[in-house]
């Protein structure tokens, strides 16, 4: 109940600190049967991993998963399944300096004014090292959607700063430490990242995130709507300050006659709409885009207080990110793939025995 | 379960079709003590009601509520309060005609794939209609947050379709029929929708809500954070497509120098962050932006398919708003009073006896 | 989160006080595609109601309950299920004389020390009347597991005080007041009750339900077991004070070759256990007991102290049921198909696609 | 949702296999600024540990108990806390044997029915182990009641098999190993337990449990009674079959005259209720009984089935409490702070500014 928990019936429980022993979760409530190993989850995990490329945060951690329960000769057994990722390059000594001081921007300030008291070794709990835990428990969830319903998630980077990608070549997304699909690009992402590091600044980004061939029906009307939940999870990520799903901002502008998604029996016509309509899956791929804000955490010094209330001035280092964003990619999967697994779990408790008479038409969206 | 509570702490529990009977809520959890009648919940759902001007759609509902329960001698008791408000204008008979067909970008389609049957009239649950009910639990919400804790919660358009209204004067708000506060656009947002409505189209919106004087505190760090709640919430609207707190989007394009809202003994320098750090409150007003598509039930012709699967064309009549987002400010608001107040109680709940250590600075922002 | 939903999937939000204009719930999570109608709610209703007989309350309340929304042409659609029954014959006055008082046994005084208001008309949300709710809302749960999984729920009285019936005969519990499938003992209790109305006392009772047909994999291993969980369901029911399953309380006394019930490809040799092991149904009968409290409304005397902290003696007048256990049958029919209920949606989205190799063997209980 | 977390919070999200790596569990929503280090949980631990004494079950494990998060310099940050146990005398092998029989009263025959698949080793999930973990995060619990409102929690076994246990002395209940508060019982039960083993068989067993200075407010007034969610807690214990609060049982033979509390300014006059009425605690004290049946794993032959349906034989040898029921005291005083310590969270989430009017009487009970 203190938020530390996601999803309703695909529940996952996430806890640990930046510079702690450890980070980890329980996921509760993964269908049996369903072959799980660690060798499952490292992937993404190392996708996300910090220290990876000069890109992005020095942090060395290896980031290795370990499955303490839930698992049984290979296979899922219905029980939680823990999830362990050992802490093994904090640096806490990089903080001693802000103990008394709040970095503008940061939660210090308002973790204090909460609870009174706060972890200020890297942040604690609101680092960005706690979306690891994200990212393991999103590659199960993941797993289950490939395998049982065919469903296929991916991300990349539409903009860092001043710079756009298309969507050029998604098998590129892999090939650059950007998650970019514009290959032309990667080489003006390299010197904008070297820039900052240089004058200690940062920069913001936004991402891009589609699931495709998930099935119609997913969702809820009202409250829970498969848009509205998306949006808490995409939010839920450190940083994030936008969300749209389908043309989102954008349809302030639009006509109905040109927003409106039409159909035929060979399938819908467009898909503004993001894939999703009354807070339900269409059978269309849904997508969303969220925006992350400039790495707080930069060399560049800021004004503030410290603990006495006096005016200050703070200059953060130790170990971060230029662009944040830059490693969000498996992070906003991850989310999708936790909504989607939810929602499908969902639908098929109330809606198991539902046999829609109509017939589906294609997503018409390749 | 399937989506019809809100909040964890002060849920609201929503219920009712377009077209049925009566649509109402249960609100539970709220404290005890707190004066309250129908007079004090009837003024917000006159500002959301339909028909109240010529730009929205006609149909005449009284939406008188009516509290069934958890008041006693005027104040509430600590029990569940039950909303009811009864359906006076329904007119079925305009839906007989689409009980075959699925509208372009409606919840039809979703609705038969996800549960095999649909209350075709009016569009059931999915209808704008049920955000009559959210407006009644927000306004107990407000009341509570404005009497006990001061907090203000308002809110404008800021767009629609083409036309930007800024925010001139606060107090003009009220004066006219789209909720804008800059009097100057009003006479072209008249001639906007009267075009809209002659050519059978419609257009979206972007609106703006901000609630001062919420305390430092609240919101949870992880995935509960306050600005997760509010996207939940604020994407959970009808026909929401995006989410904004504080820069939104445009945080993408912002240097870190830029962005930060650094501090200062008297108060914060800057707001970009919305009023929220690391998913909780510091204390600076809180506000979001939501941009609302243009109303899919146009007369304008558009291709679909009916419940045999075969191509046909589908013409919506009926009583629609040519701009949904007109009538979605007392929305939004409702929905930021509901997700503050659930944080209020939550933040009680494990931090009552927390006394901060550390002196509160002022917003910095009026 | 105030305690007023019950269930996880299958949820169901009760309002309403004794002497309010009304009390109903909204059922959320109901699979669309039941045939429902308010004639499959009332008979249900009708077994609760008071004023039936010279044995129970006089109070005279038709109990007519209104579906308000969730059904369309007859079935439920899969969206909230909102039930009303308007209060016809409150009497408050009857309250007025124990209004700065606090009834011994009553939750007057807990009411006061928790909400620092109560609702001191006929006991507010106390009152046993909530339980009109739990029935109406179970009679749909019923109808459901009747009509798809063949489940079948029942109920009798087994003990008045001194008098202990047997289970004779099933057919017999609907022809007398006091659900007793003991022809023979029916007598007795008349006179019990008689007496007791002239001593102006009350008694306990305990009372026996089960369930047939109920498919094994109901229930949760850990916190959420089938058996903790009912539980939950019957000590939630005004003046229980005890709950078994199986042989409940009595195991203590016993051996383990004696309690064990052994297995054979017939079916199940025995069952001590009610059905559950480890918490999840093993395909047997699911049977529980429970124990309800003498009445505390009574009109004898009694010490207690009023709203200044002052002795004084209370007789508590009205209209009450000498054993308010009489009443209670259907209530624990009620609830056992809501844990039910919940339990088997949750089974569904967990385990809809396990097919268990293991053959099943019958309950062997009939 | 599939039932591994208590509390609504105050939650303990419950994970492992008695014969996997290792158990433990998250807890979310303690309160900041508790005092907290493993030498405040490893008592509890060490008090339900097997291997203790020649009268439990023999497994060595030594239950140390690492905390993983949510503790920064000694105390509670208000972020999740982990707790971790690694299973350190696993012995599989044992259980090879049972691999392809169900044994009669285990789970295995509900969990293959469940899930299509279990861990056959030592019952998985379904094992006693599994308490460990909530004797771990009870401790939390009870040290936060015990420091900041005085409540005291204890218990006793009352019976075992045929022998009665009164409570004489409380402070001999930690000088024996059966949690025995009648000194001179000791030399019977040692002899019960020793004959038990010599035949290869078990008893079962009830226990009591309590809380002095629980403060009255405490409990919802419907669905969630403080007494429903103590039954919850209780009989989810393995192998509890059946809970009692206050007279329990024993009320549907009392008077209303007999049973009822009465009250003066000098305090209650009698505490059958438990210490609850109408769901909500009185200030007296709360107490409660729950049976707990002999275990099933005995060596004594008995009839079952094997995974082909095919009758057979099991003797369940391997490392077994002949009581179960003895180790259980500490896990019924853990449930009973988890239950208080999420309803004290719950009452100051809705009434932390409600002061009652009413003076408080004392619980009247010592």
């Amino acid at each position: 109940m203190s938020g530390n928990t996601f999803g309703k019936l695909f529940c996952v429980t996430s806890f640990g600190e930046s510079h702690g022993p450890a980070i980890g979760c329980v996921v509760d409530g993964c269908p049996p049967g369903l072959a799980l190993s660690e060798a499952d989850i490292q992937p993404d995990l190392d996708r996300r991993r910090p220290g990876t490329s000069k890109y992005v945060t020095q942090r060395k951690e290896a980031d290795r998963v370990e499955i303490l329960s839930g698992v049984f000769e290979g296979r899922t057994t219905g029980t939680p399944i823990a999830l362990l990722i050992r802490n093994t390059d904090q640096r806490s000594y990089d903080y001693e300096k802000i103990k008394q001081v709040f970095r503008p921007n940061h939660a210090d300030y308002a973790y204090i004014q909460k609870y009174g008291v706060r972890d200020h070794r890297g942040g604690g709990r609101s680092s960005a090292r706690e979306t690891a835990v994200r990212v393991a428990a999103g590659a199960i969830a993941r797993k289950y959607l490939r395998e049982r319903l065919g469903i296929e998630i991916r991300g990349c980077v539409e903009q860092v700063g001043p710079i756009e990608c298309a969507i050029v070549d998604w098998s590129a997304v892999h090939t650059n430490p950007f998650f970019c699909a514009d290959p032309a690009r990667v080489p003006e992402l390299e010197r904008l990242i070297d820039r900052l590091r240089r004058e200690g600044d940062s920069v913001g980004a936004r991402l891009y995130v589609e699931a495709r061939n998930v099935p119609p029906g997913l969702g809820e009307p009202v409250f829970d709507r498969l848009d509205a939940d998306l949006a808490h999870a995409l939010m839920s990520i450190n940083a994030v300050k936008g969300v749209e799903i389908g043309d989102g901002m954008r349809v302030a502008a639009m006509r109905g006659t040109e927003h409106r998604d039409e159909m035929s029996p060979d399938g819908f016509l467009a898909n503004h709409s993001g894939g999703i309509a009354g807070g339900i899956s269409t059978g269309q791929t849904v997508y969303a885009r969220y925006a992350i804000k400039p790495t707080s955490s930069i060399t560049a010094l800021g004004k503030s207080i410290d603990e006495t209330g006096a005016a200050t001035e703070v200059r953060t280092t130790g170990r971060h990110d230029p662009c944040v964003g830059l490693r969000a990619t498996p992070i906003g999967e991850a989310m999708m793939a936790l909504v989607l697994m939810d929602h499908w779990l969902r639908q098929r408790a109330q809606n198991a025995d539902v046999k829609p008479a109509t017939p589906r038409i294609p997503a018409g969206d390749d």
